[in-house]
């Protein structure tokens, strides 16, 4: 048994918290709504991320930030990715000791282009911190709740904090792998989100599976050469927090970046959508970030520009999905190996 | 303009026909049944396999086989894997030049293990045997004579032929790129249909998307690894061939295979399924074919092995999906970096 905070309450911080629970930790679960917290203990619901769910009796919630920062040497921040700066400038003057931080969050951050671990660096203490581990993968939090199958990747440039969380979060459902590449990680986890958006913008169109199919293939291909610029081992890719998360992400009705790419397919403006989804959609800022980080790069990602131009300067999805398909010139050998 | 015979008007080889007759092309579409032709000539449908469908006036049907071989130098095999050598049997009498052969087929042949264009090879005479062809995409039929886009590849180790091809069926809805890579191309095209029916199982049972997305993952992982050990170039996993057609199958409600899976995971005997589905299921086939490929090639193929112990040794496969789900010990970054 371990002392583990989570701190985010939102569906799949709950969702975690639930895991660990499950594995007989000792688990406190950080919301900043103090009637959040309360509801968790009173009632162990959490209905407004986990409708029909019944959370474990021994997990805790608390809204106290110092309390659920001093409750664990292990802290889980499933806070979205905007607030991750936020959350770690809050947690430096209560910080003690060495603690051991995973994150769950998927992004970059636009004009920095940080990853996540890096922004994690910046923010928090040196001293403080034992290790930065990102965990990963195809896992709806509405199915892990269920207990249905689920594989996950924990990954960390310290492979003993690797191999440490996979014991604490592994069982008979959720299955954990380590890995060493915590670049591939974090950028297959942010940009599976871009390549939602256009695969809901795809569908959106009413153009099919073959044309999805054909989408997700070349995305995974620009997501590839992208973090190999960035020094990820291209092999990351083809797994679990790679193709894995990208296949969940672009074809399960769960998906929220690819419903908000549906919805823009299907002519809603971007604020129309942003406004009707009143959640974070996260790929929409992802898709800036990497647009950015493309030309920084200079590597070639023509899926990520046409999105960028639909999103920020007004181009007509249809418009920009034709350009995409038929931008290949007829005998293009080099390409096609390029996927 | 070129002259081109397609042989079989099952779904796939009439919409290929439709592509070369929207491109202009005298195409002349071969049935073994006089009443399928008469109704392509007459009343420009071909109801049985695409209902709501009206096919160009200028593609022509014929029942006679003679003809139809004599008509053109280019011959699109479009029959089913089981049929392939008989049909080459077949033609052999009426060989008089040399042809381009361009095979739409997927699967391995049980017991001689031969890949389609192996087949082919020893079926047809060497000197009147131009070029052979593989056809090979995410490219559902139904989607295509919609002309909704589509991407598929040619591959050939004739390069020339694959181009010529490319030229020959290349549009603004159907997109072809080159390759050659043929025993790649066959064992991705052969091996997502195993997949497919172990994917339709996963969802049979209710296991949700994340247990599907993993079970792709390392589906593909498995292809590739099988292709590698018989020459095939690890990078055509990754394209439109391998990883987007392994995507469309698993995820389309079109994919026949899917479909037999599901209907075995919701409890229905192999018998009964391939009695209600009325079509062949190629993947029944692979699965066996692929099993006695591995275990000659000595790879480890553990979905294929899962499925095999279904379709033909009784196991329920909830017992067989668990296995698979569960059989990985708890620290195995090496198994994950064979992903």
């Amino acid at each position: 048994m371990e002392k583990v905070t989570v701190l985010g309450a939102g569906s799949w911080g709950t969702a975690l918290a639930m895991v660990l629970s499950n594995n007989n930790n000792d688990c406190l679960l950080w919301s900043h709504r103090e009637d959040q917290a309360q509801e968790i203990n009173d009632h162990h619901t959490n209905k407004k991320y986990l409708p029909n769910t019944s959370l474990p009796i021994n997990l805790k919630a608390t809204s106290h930030f110092e309390q659920a920062i001093q409750h664990a040497s292990i802290i889980v921040i499933a806070v979205p990715t905007k607030a991750i700066r936020e959350v770690c400038h809050d947690m430096k003057p209560f910080l003690m000791e060495k603690k051991l931080f995973v994150h769950v969050s998927k992004g970059i951050e636009p004009d920095s282009l940080k990853r996540i671990s890096e922004m994690l660096e910046e923010e928090l203490p040196a001293n403080f911190v034992d290790a930065i581990v990102v965990l990963s993968g195809p896992s709806h939090a509405e199915e892990v709740v269920l207990q249905h199958p689920t594989t996950v990747t924990v990954a960390s440039e310290k492979m003993e904090a690797a191999v440490k969380m996979q014991d604490l979060f592994m069982n008979n459902y959720f299955r954990v792998y380590t890995n060493d590449d915590v670049v591939g990680v974090e950028i297959g986890a942010a940009l599976k989100n871009v390549i939602a958006l256009a695969a809901g913008i795809v569908d959106g169109l009413g153009y099919g599976d073959n044309a999805k199919a054909a989408l997700i293939t070349r995305g995974l291909a620009e997501i590839t050469r992208l973090g190999i610029s960035l020094g990820a081992d291209a092999s990351t890719f083809s797994g679990l927090t790679g193709m894995g998360d990208l296949i969940v992400t672009c074809t399960s009705v769960h998906s929220r970046n690819w419903r908000a790419g549906n919805m823009l397919g299907k002519g809603a403006t971007l604020q129309t959508v942003l406004d009707e989804m009143g959640m974070v959609v996260e790929g929409v800022r992802t898709t800036k970030a990497a647009y950015q980080l493309a030309k920084k790069q200079q590597v070639d990602m023509p899926i990520t520009e046409a999105l960028h131009s639909v999103l920020f300067e007004g181009t007509h999805p249809k418009e920009a999905v034709d350009i995409l398909m038929h931008r290949t010139k007829k005998h293009e050998l080099d390409d096609y190996k390029s996927f």
